[in-house]
């Protein structure tokens, strides 16, 4: 029988990658890590569960890479660099084979952005995987919620829907139905240098966890503003116009959630700016509509606020 | 019924202590916090999942007390001073009595402490709690597991096997037996204070979460020695000892897990300013027995290393 700290000894200590500011990494009561003097650090924590964040049986290893992306994602919202992870792993038995496989999809992830995993916990239960994540960035220059100005530019990065439409099909057992859309929901990709370029940029910027419907109100809310977006704009995932249509492959977008794109503002004078700087990015960039004073989110030529379809939101789920 | 956003604005906003050096606290991406100068950073994370770390229908208020506690004691055995907590909590229902509890139970520790809560997660699903706590100490007076030297003696604060016989007691239902155990198990006091005192005093240090019988000898593995005990002078409960005896009250102490006090070793030449320290101490601290070369744990007059009880171990449970 696997003890916790074999788990952690055979498939945790070499799970991230190698930091030199790493004082004291797994195995003691506590990591103790040396900051990079003048930067704010930047702490965040994200949770998926079996069952409600991924289904049943899905692949270990997405689960590994998920589980960090997800809090790599907050991280590239606030435009922060990340460093160092600690992981809170709940298993209902240990389970080489799938350890394996989970270690393998995190570590992968974490060596191509550098973070080091510095201490964790394994308890016994239902499969829960959370992730918390550190980084750092200037003092001042934190992207947050709040800060969107009427007349600013709301963009998007990627393509929208994708990962809704990949976990239907997952849940309905149709996974070999198109690649790249159940891709897009189990091995998302967090926009980190995107994020981290967004500094000094952006007014405002949130990722996209729960649906452009749920996320972007955030934004505004926080910025106490409106918005108008032109529907036509919406940069829907191809593989989810082909699969299901314009209409359902835009809900998806607004409602879906799990896309794991970044949603932003930019001031009317830094578009051009933005524009440069998107060149060099591995993912396309667009506008999508504009910040308004009026608060809510309205679809381009109508007056009232647009009835969006809700976003996924865990409790809402269920009735009760 | 109650969204994420609602609950944690509802009951998290206000579940900590309030600090200036919280730029960007609940409610954006990631918590964006200023680090003071000079300092190492400390991380530790500990989940609690009911049914396995605390009985099903313990009060909420001792659930949040206990979640923070357990990651206090982290940091307190490694000498750290806490600052900020982020809080992942998974339920399998919203509800608001409950809700209001928890963050009762959590804030009522987080002031005592200083400590801020500046994110977290709110996720559907079986019971659990994970808290992850950042905090500071000065670089080179992190106390490690690694570092005890033979001869250094071996002391613990407080009493054990109190936890261990309180749960029992709570799975009995015989919970009004004997408070000082249920309150042992229910509301564990983290060492903190103990913990910063013991900086450049303690050769290495551990807390007890899993009892001394398994902790023990992970500090004396890190360090690369052994220890002999006397088991005389374990400072037993003595609500525990009245209730069971001595020999189920030491047993309960090697092997009962969950007292959150600190084992920690000292140089000879440093034991005569110990005990001038520990005189201010909130807690009694007891010298157990001393640092060996010869790896492993004995009782002292026995050649062999002691077959211990084992500790209470996840995954080890269960067969299979």
């Amino acid at each position: 029988m696997l003890s916790e700290d074999r788990i952690i000894h055979n498939y945790f200590r070499t799970a991230g990658a190698e930091r030199s500011d790493v004082c004291v990494g797994i195995g003691d009561d506590a990591a103790v890590l040396e900051p990079p003097p003048g930067r704010n650090l930047v702490a965040a924590v994200d949770t998926l569960n079996e069952g409600v964040h991924f289904p049943a049986a899905t692949q270990p290893a997405a689960i590994g890479h998920r589980a960090l992306a997800v809090n790599l994602s907050d991280l590239a919202a606030m435009g922060a660099e990340p460093a160092w992870a600690t992981l809170s792993l709940c298993l209902p038995a240990p389970d080489e084979a799938w350890l394996e496989g989970f270690a393998d999809g995190f570590r992968a992830l974490a060596r191509q952005h550098g973070v080091a995993l510095v201490g964790g916990d394994t308890t016994r239960g239902p499969l829960s995987v959370s992730v918390q994540l550190l980084g750092w960035l200037r003092p001042g220059e934190a992207l947050t919620r709040a800060g969107a100005k009427p007349g600013d530019g709301v963009y998007v990065t990627g393509h929208l829907g994708g990962a809704a439409a990949g976990l239907r099909l997952l849940l309905e057992g149709r996974a070999s139905t198109s690649e790249p859309l159940t891709r897009a929901f189990l091995w998302p990709e967090p926009r980190v240098a995107i994020g981290q370029d967004l500094c000094g940029l952006a007014s405002a910027a949130i990722d996209l966890s729960d649906g452009l419907g749920t996320d972007l109100p955030r934004l505004l809310a926080a910025s106490g503003a409106g918005a108008s977006l032109d529907p036509e704009q919406l940069p829907l995932a191809p593989a989810a116009l082909a699969l299901l249509g314009a209409s359902a492959a835009r809900e998806g977008a607004l409602a879906g959630g799990d896309d794991y794109e970044l949603c932003f503002t930019v001031p009317a004078e830094a578009e051009d700016e933005l524009a440069a700087r998107a060149v060099n990015w591995s993912t396309p960039v667009t506008r999508i509509g504009c910040v308004e004073a009026s608060p809510g989110l309205r679809f381009s030529g109508e007056a009232e606020p647009a009835k969006l379809p809700e976003g996924w939101r865990h409790f809402e789920e269920k009735g009760s």
